[in-house]
């Protein structure tokens, strides 16, 4: 098999088989293909596509290039939830201990972010004493004893994933629906649980800009996630402005516990609970959607949520009481956006709300940076509201005033006003099932 | 300027502009733009192509990347001749020697043969003591002399192009109007002549297999040549066969001494008049065309042309007698591919035709191997000759009963026969000028 003659057929609208692109995946990742011909048949793939049969076919082979996790040990119905990225998504620290304290049993392997996109690993760090290099066998044990668990990557998961995305991100083959598909894909299916519920965003904030490329996204994943024998849905959702009002990995894990605690952002927890019913559903909890919201708001209600993430925290050696002390978010500058006309605000740019976060320290601009856990924003009006003159649009914390300038300009640029008043759109778009 | 953005604005239908074509040239011939990103910038300009200007720009960028030919030592216009390849084609050997005896100055760098398609410099390499490592002071001087010269190629002639090429031969990147036209231009114009007349062969034997593709690849290179200040001038013709009778390098110079002596096979002397008639008519020998082709055919009739090939060959040490000699094509083996059916040939796969004398060890499969000079092969019949069972379609020479074998065998299935009559194509389908 010539790499240049599979090149050639892609480039002709010919579809790969499986042997082709299992091929093509496992050289690449021995080494034995080079970088130029796979860059070349990816900007092929990105004009001529990949229909369904090839796109699990790729998502398969890339799940196979490294470990699979084993999740047998654990009782129960493991269900996996995976956003398709946003601005200030942290669902994650809400829905897992939310859903495993009616016992949906969480075992989740997590990575550490990049860009302004903060992982969930970086951001459970900011809590002082918590462990994420939890060996595999205290993970399970933690899992089967308190239905939770969180670590980082140890496994190699789905490596030629890894290795494909970095050279998509510099050759301009990055935003194709099938590649975008089975990247992700490959790494769910490889992190080992029985159902998988997806949230793909959708907006300014997102990968996929409108409706319809969100839809024919979500279709692709769930799609692939059948064709593979693991239940899997999607929630298509809203991303045209931050999730809740923070940025910044403490000043989430925060906002994070105040919706444990019932006091969440109506968008956070509206997102929370339509996720959190798909995962009780799929673990075999309840019937339908409505009881599952149901248990969930009550698990909220009654406190048994919170105390879930106590727990879990705990077990993890991490102290949950510091997230509600001053020296959780002690940074030495604070500061205000202060809005200098009036109006509504009519747009987001969430790209620079990240980027904001990112200059105040927040976020790594490459793999080496280290993260300031404390600094970030508050974002103190969202889309739709009205605006006075001299009123506070956002509260920003960092430990450097270069930083601190540098975040604030970026923020400034961020909002777009209008006269007259402004309808947001609906956090729930559509499901995909 | 980031690689990534400019593959981007091609893959999104973008037009690059002079700068950022010729930061891409440079760069990437002095590493710093990594293959990869290349193959995936060649691949989206296979499919959004580029426009007229882009191509100059990227032909002009590729010329500038080595050595420009200078000359201005060489008194009156100097016209080189460029093939777009075929099999059996010795129309160089031809026309260097006629024009220059009727007082076009002919200096001409060669290159070596890869695959099947031997080069001038082997071939006039099979003539006893022929020298082509000239000084660039002798080549000059033996122009300025007796009118010829014709070295192998001692500069780093826009070695950019010969990265490319390599690169896009790897990568499925190669049959693309703009990129094929840019690559010969650049060499072309790198050469330093003051005019170029473009042989575009068109048909199974050639890159462009239908007319319409030819004229539109001929009116590129024609555009390139006409907006760099170049007179140029392109023929379309025919390669559905090989052109003459003789495949293999003494055989081929045998074959145009023959022609040169006025003993043509008809279609290598009926495309040798037509593309010398442009070659005088630029030098500004002759007004019209006709006017050329009749003072070629007198040099033929007269002996001029021959003379001069022979003072041509003198002049770099050969023996253009040892041509005539047993000697010249002497092989352990020959022998006959026989008919073994009746009617009138109607296809001959000119590729493998090409790869016969390859495998016969005519040509090189790789820059290393050396080449056999005597071998090769000469068609006793062409298209749409009647052939009797029994009869010789052609003759092989070789030295290894082994790689006889295998070229008569890859002959044998080079030919197709229909029962009626089969009327070929007119060798000369049309002219871009």
């Amino acid at each position: 098999m010539l790499m240049v003659d599979l090149i050639k057929a892609k480039r002709d609208g010919g579809v790969l088989n499986k042997e082709e692109i299992t091929f093509i995946v496992s050289e690449y990742i021995k080494g034995k293909i080079p970088d130029y011909q796979v860059s070349a048949l990816l900007m092929a793939i990105y004009f001529k596509g990949l229909n369904k049969e090839e796109t699990l076919d790729l998502t398969l082979a890339m799940k196979d290039s490294g470990d699979v996790l084993d999740l047998s040990g654990i009782k129960g119905v493991k269900v996996d939830k995976h956003s398709t990225g946003g601005v200030g998504d942290k669902t994650t620290l809400v829905l897992a201990p939310m859903v495993a304290s009616i016992g949906v049993p969480v075992a989740k392997m997590s990575g550490r972010g990049l860009g302004h996109t903060g992982g969930t690993i970086d951001k459970l760090e900011s809590i002082r004493g918590f462990r994420t290099d939890l060996g595999e066998r205290e993970f399970i044990a933690n899992v089967n004893n308190i239905g939770i668990a969180l670590m980082g990557q140890t496994k190699d998961l789905a490596p030629a994933d890894k290795k494909l995305y970095a050279l998509r991100d510099v050759t301009a083959t990055v935003d194709n629906m099938s590649l975008i598909a089975s990247s992700v894909m490959s790494k769910k299916l490889a992190a080992g649980s029985d159902g998988i519920v997806l949230d793909v965003t959708c907006g300014s904030g997102a990968f996929m800009k409108n409706y319809e490329d969100a839809k024919a996204l979500a279709e692709e994943m769930v799609s692939i996630g059948k064709m593979s024998k693991k239940k899997t849905i999607a929630v298509i959702s809203d991303m045209n402005e931050p999730l809740g009002r923070a940025v910044g990995n403490a000043l989430e894990v925060r906002e994070a516990v105040n919706a444990l605690k019932g006091q969440g952002e109506e968008d956070l927890l509206t997102l929370c609970y339509e996720l959190g019913s798909y995962m009780v559903m799929m673990a075999g909890i309840c019937e339908t959607k409505e009881e599952g919201k149901e248990r969930l708001k009550e698990a909220i209600g009654d406190g048994r949520a919170y105390d879930k993430f106590e727990e879990f925290v705990k077990a993890q050696g991490g102290d949950a009481d510091f997230i509600d002390s001053e020296d959780f978010i002690k940074t030495s500058i604070k500061g205000d956006l202060i809005a200098e006309e009036e109006g509504y605000i009519s747009s987001i740019n969430c790209e620079d709300v990240g980027n904001a976060s990112l200059l105040l320290g927040g976020g790594r601009r490459s793999k080496e940076d280290s993260i300031d856990p404390s600094v970030g924003l508050v974002l103190n009006k969202k889309l739709g509201d009205p605006v006075k003159k001299g009123e506070s649009i956002a509260t920003l914390y960092a430990n450097d005033s270069c930083k601190y300038n540098e975040g604030l300009e970026r923020l400034k640029g961020a909002f777009k006003y209008s006269e007259r008043p402004f309808v947001k759109e609906k956090l729930i778009k559509g499901i995909v099932e």
